[in-house]
């Protein structure tokens, strides 16, 4: 600490009030949201060096290219990275391709399977394609830490080695679980986190941001900056996005995600789906909305508007940011024209559909089998006493092609069931 | 165990006599004076093996250069690799410079202070002079680790680390102490045991020779050979010498030692004074006498013998190893006739002389301090009156010279003072 300051002592508070200004607003935009940051007074201080420079700062992002698919839960960090390149920080991804080269060589772990040179390059192009939705590619630097990692010799490794000690890496929690369990540790496990601190070095890191997963790696960044005669990195710690079902987080296998790439109707219905206890936390992750219009927004609720209300706010807002402005307001149109009024069930039934299924006959056996219907006569019956709508329009024949990306039907009275056809070619 | 029993399996027991009577023999040398061994059975195939085939077993010894001057308690191992060449057996002596390079990169450890490559070579050079004292220098090959060990690159240490667990390196003594006392072990010492079980799979080792103190790290060349695929070596633990002193482990710093290139006659006096219940020790740690001959003497000891005589075998013993038996005997007759019938005092003080103490009137100083005398005039007037002897003989006058190597003085009665002069020019 003592050195970082002293390196940073030219750097004394501006008296300059445009300077101050300034500094003061990247702060308040780095801090949205942030869970923590180490340490705060010292990422002031950068950032002032930065702005009274003209020095753009480093960010770091260290992503695993084994994860191909990126929803709103990723974006978290991606959007915090976009924030800065808006005040002209670089963002310096890292590809963690040398541990996926490795694999684990005990070949205990499946996440650490070794893979082809080739397939780290092919993963990494599908994730930075998905990646630039959020980030400026202008802005943004990808490096493969094999680059660096793949070089040092054993005598640069134990030189690495020497910077920390065994009781500090049995501190982190999952090898102290697991050494209290008496399950074994790989002595090469205690260089996963060692690796990831030297590519803080490697890139001259000022700021690294992760997840709180990540505190003791990046904390250890730090630490083998400072042994490098470096000024530490700031680390700033993301919390995990809750997904629609607002308890587990957002993931893809539990189904409670919206993916970058759906369709602005779908992206734009699933926000709509956001619990009301959640809205401003979305606001604060996964938009670039301004921290004063999220108080403007937090008043209003607090001051007893509709959710529902703000819940357009935000879904149009998500929907924007993936699709432009235009399409996320079409969306708007669409939802609201579908789902009137409040008049959909929380719990309708979902199904997906398969190609095969084009025509509203071909759903009959899912309208059978969730009880909708009793036969096939009886929904053309029902179809012809204009029982059954989708989207919202009556619907004249059992013909009529399935709406996409959705169609809700409802079916008699009270009955709705609702058909993701997203995928329908 | 198993593997290595596969891989072994077809040198069964051979129906030859002649192949187990040499098996059986080399086996008995080799378990001379050895704490433990470490599996005797896969050493006795591995034997086998080498007798059928006529294939030379690699002894591997690994030494530290750093420690220049070689005493008895040095050659234990040294005559045991002696011993196992007389059969035909193959020494590799490793010299850990790898380690003497890197030296402690937290600079903590004094005795990990870094070497130069020149020191390094240099310090090995003079140390394997000595060396070939003991050793087959036909048979022995020297090998700097650094020759394999800096070559390595990350991926290779990950893969070498992967061969062990934390938990595991955690059991070793010295670490378990410091972990528990909370004080630090830096990663980087978590690799010194791991190098050097890694020159057991560099050499292919079939035996690694060493004291008790390196349990761990021979053991965990096992470990290492078998992952790698190899055989395991075996381990031979040897004790540590106790010194002159019969209680600790012979030093150069204690004072309680032999060192291999003192002369004739200090060698044969200083093993005439190893204390009695360690005669048979001695012969068996640091002679190659017979594992027979040995059991004679112990029987000649047991019927009453006195122990004196033995001894006396036993100095010439030793005396000849580095002197040659000439030598060995000029320096028994030598000893005979100075400290003849037993006469001398157990307990008789030691003064090392410097280069200006050249004659009796020399050392009065040293007299008088002893109490022997309370003053030169006195000193004079016993000459006179035919009161002090050197060596067994009558001194004339008080410009004698000092007898080299050593000038046992009979003042008076009963008062004896021994003078080194060994280093007099």
């Amino acid at each position: 600490m003592e050195q970082t300051k002293n390196g940073m002592s030219s750097v004394e508070a501006s008296t300059n009030p445009e300077t101050e200004m300034l500094v003061l607003e990247q702060l308040k935009i780095m801090k949205k949201g942030a869970l923590e940051i180490l340490q705060e007074d010292e990422l002031a201080l950068k950032i002032r060096r930065s702005v009274t420079e003209h020095q753009p700062l480093i960010i770091k992002l260290g992503l695993d290219p084994s994860a191909p698919d990126i929803h709103l839960g990723h974006t978290v960090v991606l959007r915090k990275v976009r924030q800065m390149q808006e005040f002209g920080h670089r963002a310096v991804i890292i590809i963690g391709d040398f541990t996926g080269k490795i694999g684990d060589p005990t070949g205990r772990s499946k996440t650490r399977k070794q893979l082809s040179e080739e397939q780290v390059r092919e993963n990494a192009a599908t994730y930075m394609e998905q990646i630039f939705k959020v980030l400026d590619r202008e802005k943004t630097k990808v490096c493969f830490n094999s680059e660096w990692l793949a070089k040092l010799n054993f005598e640069s490794v134990i030189r690495l080695a020497a910077s920390t000690t065994v009781a500090r890496l049995l501190e982190r929690e999952d090898f102290s679980n697991r050494y209290r369990r008496q399950e074994p540790i790989g002595l090469h496990e205690f260089f996963y986190p060692l690796m990831q601190a030297y590519d803080s070095v490697q890139i001259h890191a000022d700021i690294e941001l992760g997840g709180t997963d990540q505190t003791f790696n990046i904390l250890m960044g730090r630490t083998l900056q400072k042994s490098a005669g470096q000024e530490a990195q700031i680390a700033i710690f993301m919390p995990l996005l809750e997904g629609l079902d607002g308890v587990e987080k957002m993931s893809k296998s539990l189904g409670n995600y919206i993916g970058v790439d759906e369709a602005p109707e779908v992206m734009f219905k699933k926000a709509m789906e956001v619990p009301d206890n959640l809205i401003l936390r979305y606001f604060e992750l996964v938009t670039d909305l301004h921290p004063d219009e999220i108080e403007t927004l937090a008043k209003r609720l607090s001051d007893g508007e509709n959710p529902r209300s703000i819940k357009l706010l935000l879904a149009e807002n998500i929907t924007a940011l993936y699709h432009g402005a235009e399409n996320a307001t079409k969306a708007k149109e669409y939802f609201l024209s579908v789902f009137s009024a409040g008049e959909l069930p929380k719990n309708m039934p979902h199904v997906v559909c398969t190609n095969g299924e084009q025509t509203l006959l071909d759903i009959v056996p899912h309208l059978i089998s969730d009880k909708m219907i009793a036969s096939g006569s009886e929904f053309r019956r029902l179809i012809k006493q204009g029982g059954v709508s989708m989207n919202g329009v009556r619907v004249e024949s059992a013909d009529t092609p399935l709406a996409t990306p959705e169609a809700v039907l409802k079916i008699g009275k009270k009955n709705f069931i609702c058909f993701d056809t997203d995928r329908l070619s």
